[in-house]
């Protein structure tokens, strides 16, 4: 067996490592365009802020420890022009050399990756306007950043450019976000990116929405941004953050079936439409473990995961990829987003029937110090209750729940699974009572008809005449410092011997802080013979449908 | 309906307020013996060391919002004597008046929770000598501590024992811990306690193993605790924390069966040997998950859901309570210790055949600051690779862990599902390759039988003769710094050019420090025809099985 890998950094120098462990006799060339070998792509924005001191801490393996330990022939600085199918021999050229040589295989893994998008606009290519995909990339902002840069922008509001603010406002430099969108992180449902919004305001980081760059331009002081809006952005470092394109030329170009995105097709094995040519990582078209949809997810841990399966059915074992559920994670200062599995948007679109609920707990019990907020928004299947998505944004604890959520989705767990799950409780570390099985009381409480429950948008989107008599439950403090507009305040508390208060010929949407009180309002109302629904999530959630205060 | 709950902590405060959400009508009596309602015992040990500085953060509700939120009738200081079963009364006590009374009912929740066992040796109701249930205890041992505490015997090496352990030394007291079996955190297996016996060595609590307190004596200087190897242990205040015994004096009395533990016995619906008694939490004899059988998990988790699942029965649902897997988990200073499912004990003594996987990974990716080590243990089917049992034990990072295999066991899922599972990865929070997807990847290779491998202890166990080769493959510096006796030293990186210095007529055990390059050893010798294993999770898993440092 002849077996050559063309990239070497996630999925490629996995692939390599596990057909090694499957075979020792197979002959494997690991082609790598640039001089480095599976090195941390997800650490470079933390090693441009000087969070990771050192340089070498990125380069989880080198050439030559994958030369010495697994027998690997490794040509680093090399790129694979083209690929002869019928021949079965690739075009590979040295880079430093010039040299160009064939090389036979029986099998070929693609492990291409996805390479940032630069938009065909004026002055994308002068100097200090960057893309971040490598070391090399690394070394060059940060040899501008050592230079000297007071203000940088960055176009795009996704992980990379949000990780890239942080360590930004970290070395004092006056950070600016550009994204198109009207939201940031579009992975993500709008509202529950709003608390990184709030988190970016409170750290000084400019955002800019509805907003997208259309020239750039050198003038004697430095770089500057000419917006679509008409606002010019100086900066000394401009970084484009708006997503990756599959590197697919060499799959293309050998007549390999390619999706609408670009992405290379590939079956549950990860084979391509040549039998013997494989594709693994962020240049192939996935499968969506929920929705079943071809999407892209350029995510290290399905890269790893694929690069190993690939090897497998190269080495005579049947083992398919059962897919991709888009679980990702982002940092931004001390908060965290972290999303599974499909979001409301996803659903909206492939027009699949769901509900969601909102819970706002604390990471750990609150009566044990430093238990930090948290929001979840469960989607879920309004008849059967399988869990279809989770986000999670707020603290600490955050990553733990999301993982516990893909988990559940991988499982095809419902709401009903969520009530019963037995995690570990100390004071430390969670609750006698979990956000998770919170999340699932409140689905659960939905689906057996317990809980009627109205999303905050769907209650305010009505005309005013038609909306429902909105209810605050909560203190007449909680209520002065903010409300509901037009909203009337019974305490919980009183509601029993205030019932007369209240219509009876219309709809009563209740709501508390977070959807608890609410609850148990909605419970006394119904058993009163009043027509009532609790506001999923109470105040918080409505709050996070708001744009943030200025 | 009228409702009467005895015990207002964790479950029978759930069950009450369940019960009023699903019935405004019925008429529901708390009764609680003690002055406080659902108060938080698991924070006890840490209001008594000021980590949480104020007494009102431990009453997680109070009587006077039960009233007025869930229109209960809370009756504390309220001891019920006896049930009458026949004539569906109970006498109740009011501790303060001594006044007695009956009350009817329809349906009783029996919440009695468990007591802390006192064994029966001279000296044990000496002042100064206590065991920790409620805030009444705290209170004392809070107050002792005020008067000066310069050394503290803890009797019992559980979860209360080493919390508090952790607690008198934040005080500055000198802490003792005596267990009288050969290991602490007894639900755990041995080896995987080590850790927590050398963090606490290395904080200075003495631990005493295999010992136990044989008589208490009061000297001129304070108490002595005498143990049966003859120490004598002089101390200001002394804590059992030996286990607890269901408090069932009240179901005994009343005939309802109870198990030989003496948990009382109720079925699936959480229902007694009365179909109008239901039983929930530390009282009662659960079903363990995993195995099936009858077992007793005094944890606030199950507590709190069994309280839920009771009403949700008596109020006219069908629900079915699925068992207790006996997730749990502890901090002991800067580490934690945490498992869910069936321990390697149980499983030998259930004759449960099983197969276990160790490894050791950071808590998240290596190359960003501040991983910390954890140590993995998990049990699982030698068929089916269905999960059985995880362990852990390290710093941050392994709550998550655990919570995500206690999911994995309730979904019935597989160590090939581990292999896929899709966690959230950035390098704050994790590894593109999780210590889940590790676990999984080692347990799945070994039932594909890719991956053969001996459990260390197994592979010391045989006579010197019938012993594995024992080849370590970590580098020199590694094997120089200590290694399992009568091993030979051949780096990975070296092996292929030297396998003509291993035997071809003996098994060849290989073994480096985790056990990946072992893996990939065991490979390499397999294909040159060998016959080869690697000792599952290296020199670290040996390491577990010796006795600590002194």
């Amino acid at each position: 067996m002849k077996l050559l890998i063309v990239g070497g950094v996630a999925g490629g120098a996995s692939a390599a490592a596990r057909s090694r462990r499957l075979s020792e006799d197979a002959e494997i060339v690991l082609f790598e365009r640039g001089p480095d070998v599976s090195f941390a792509n997800c650490g470079l924005p933390y090693f441009i802020g000087g969070e990771i001191a050192e340089r070498k801490k990125l380069l989880v393996t080198t050439p030559e420890l994958l030369r010495s330990r697994f027998k690997l022939d490794v040509r680093t600085g090399s790129s694979v022009e083209s690929i002869d199918r019928e021949a079965k021999k690739v075009r590979v050229r040295d880079l430093d050399s010039g040299r160009e040589y064939d090389e036979t295989y029986d099998k070929v893994i693609l492990a291409t990756g996805a390479a940032p998008f630069r938009p065909s606009i004026p002055g994308v290519d002068l100097p200090g306007v960057f893309t971040l995909r490598n070391l090399q990339d690394t070394d060059h902002i940060k040899e501008r950043v050592d230079r000297g840069v007071k203000q940088v922008v960055l176009l795009g509001g996704g992980f990379i450019s949000l990780e890239l603010a942080e360590n930004f406002v970290r070395l004092g430099i006056s950070t600016t976000v550009v994204e198109k969108n009207d939201q940031i992180l579009t992975p993500f449902d709008k509202e529950m990116t709003q608390p990184i919004v709030e988190e970016l305001a409170s750290r000084g980081v400019k955002l800019l929405l509805g907003q997208s760059a259309e020239a750039l331009e050198q003038t004697a002081e430095g770089l500057v941004v000419c917006l679509d809006s008409g606002k010019r952005l100086p900066a000394q470092l401009v970084i484009f953050g708006i997503g990756v394109r599959p590197e697919n030329k060499l799959a293309v170009d050998a007549g390999l079936e390619v999706g609408p995105r670009g992405g290379i097709r590939v079956n549950d094995h990860l084979r391509t439409s040549d039998p013997n040519i494989y594709a693994v990582g962020d240049a192939i078209e996935v499968k969506d473990a929920v929705a079943g949809d071809p999407t892209q997810v350029p995510l290290a841990g399905p890269a790893n995961r694929q690069g190993r399966i690939a090897a497998d059915n190269i080495f005579g074992r049947s083992v398919k990829y059962r897919g991709t559920q888009g679980t990702a994670i982002v940092g931004v200062f001390d908060r965290t987003a972290a999303m599974t599995g499909a979001s409301e948007k996803v659903l909206r679109r492939a027009n699949r029937p769901f509900r969601k609920v909102y819970v706002h707990p604390t990471h750990h019990a609150g009566y044990y110090p430093g238990a930090e907020a948290m929001t979840l928004k469960l989607l879920f299947d309004p008849t059967t209750g399988q869990v279809l998505g989770a986000q999670g944004v707020g603290g600490s604890g955050v990553d733990k729940r999301i993982d516990v959520l893909a988990v559940a989705i991988q499982a095809g767990m419902t709401v009903f699974d969520l009530e019963e799950m037995e995690l570990a409780y100390a004071p430390q570390y969670g609750s006698a009572k979990d956000p998770i099985n919170m999340a699932g009381f409140v689905a659960g409480g939905l689906l057996r008809g317990d809980h009627p429950q109205v999303d905050v948008e769907a209650a305010l989107a009505a005309p005013t005449a038609e909306r429902p008599f909105l209810l605050d439950v909560r203190t007449p403090h909680d209520f002065t410092s903010g409300h509901i507009p037009g909203a009337v305040n019974i305490p919980v508390d009183d509601l029993r011997s205030r019932l007369g208060e209240l219509p009876r010929d219309r709809k009563i949407a209740a709501y508390c802080q977070v959807g608890q009180r609410g609850y148990l309002a909605t419970r006394i109302l119904l058993q009163a013979g009043l027509s009532a629904v609790n506001i999923g999530g109470g105040y918080k959630t409505f709050k996070l449908f708001q744009p943030p205060d200025p």
